[in-house]
């Protein structure tokens, strides 16, 4: 079972990938893909969408999970700027035939940190330790994408066990 | 050559292509690609991707005329979601080599009305005078549709006579 985590973003969308072995979580990739900065809006989706699309080619995760629609965003253009990204995103799984799982982001760090607001440093922290990683995630993109697939490892095990 | 027009929307995408003859502008082919209404956002923004896609495929557009950024939505959520639809459609033709514009509603409104508040059927009712349509363009999202790649047209003609 091969998890994918993303973090969309039009500059920097961060991706990585766990492997369930055993019942224990297993980092197999992390990275970025990147847009960019320059390009067009038309040629920055396209970047991204690719770029997820080789991603879920070289790593054949079986499912995508992904930050659930945002409402905290303060500016209309913003939300539509992120939902450019997260709709090519989605397209890429939908076009695998990857399922996409998502998971509010107070989700994703309360179940990493027990605290729903957790900054940034205290989720590349979290990772690092659940990952048993020799090095702090970098960057924080990194470690958001690998916290969204290990919160739908964790919420996928207490569904298992009926929890 | 050959303007698309787009209106995009998450449950119905209306689309109209105009062919510019000694000048003129003239129906090619409009109509809508519909989102299944029940089927999740992936499976929806999939289905108005590859609808947007059959489109360029079928009548070979030499440009896409796109309504701008809206920043008129009152809730962060329907941004989003039109975001999701609006990347996926940009997509589309960045994947077939078509260049996007796009236009403000205002903008589209007052080049066919003078009006940049028009209502639905004052728009309808322009793009039926202006493209000598025996009949109304219907539903309104086709005749929004035709109306942003007139738009195109009229600022492209516009930009050609040095005016």
């Amino acid at each position: 079972m091969k998890i994918l985590g993303i973090d969309p973003g039009l500059n920097t969308t961060g991706y990585g990938v766990l492997e369930i072995v055993q019942g224990q979580p297993r980092l197999v990739e992390a990275g970025i893909v990147r847009g960019k900065s320059r390009g067009s809006l038309v040629s920055r989706i396209q970047e991204i969408h690719d770029g997820v699309a080789d991603v879920i080619e070289a790593l054949r995760p079986d499912i995508m999970a992904l930050e659930k629609l945002y409402s905290h965003y303060d500016r209309p253009t913003t939300a539509i700027l992120m939902g450019h990204a997260r709709g090519v995103i989605c397209l890429a799984a939908a076009k695998a035939g990857i399922e996409v799982e998502d998971y509010a982001a107070t989700q994703v760090k309360k179940t990493l940190t027990n605290n729903g607001r957790a900054p940034k440093w205290q989720m590349q922290l979290a990772i690092q330790r659940e990952l048993n990683l020799a090095t702090l995630p970098e960057p924080a993109d990194v470690a958001d994408a690998l916290a969204i697939a290990f919160c739908h490892y964790c919420v996928s095990r207490r569904e298992m066990l009926g929890a």
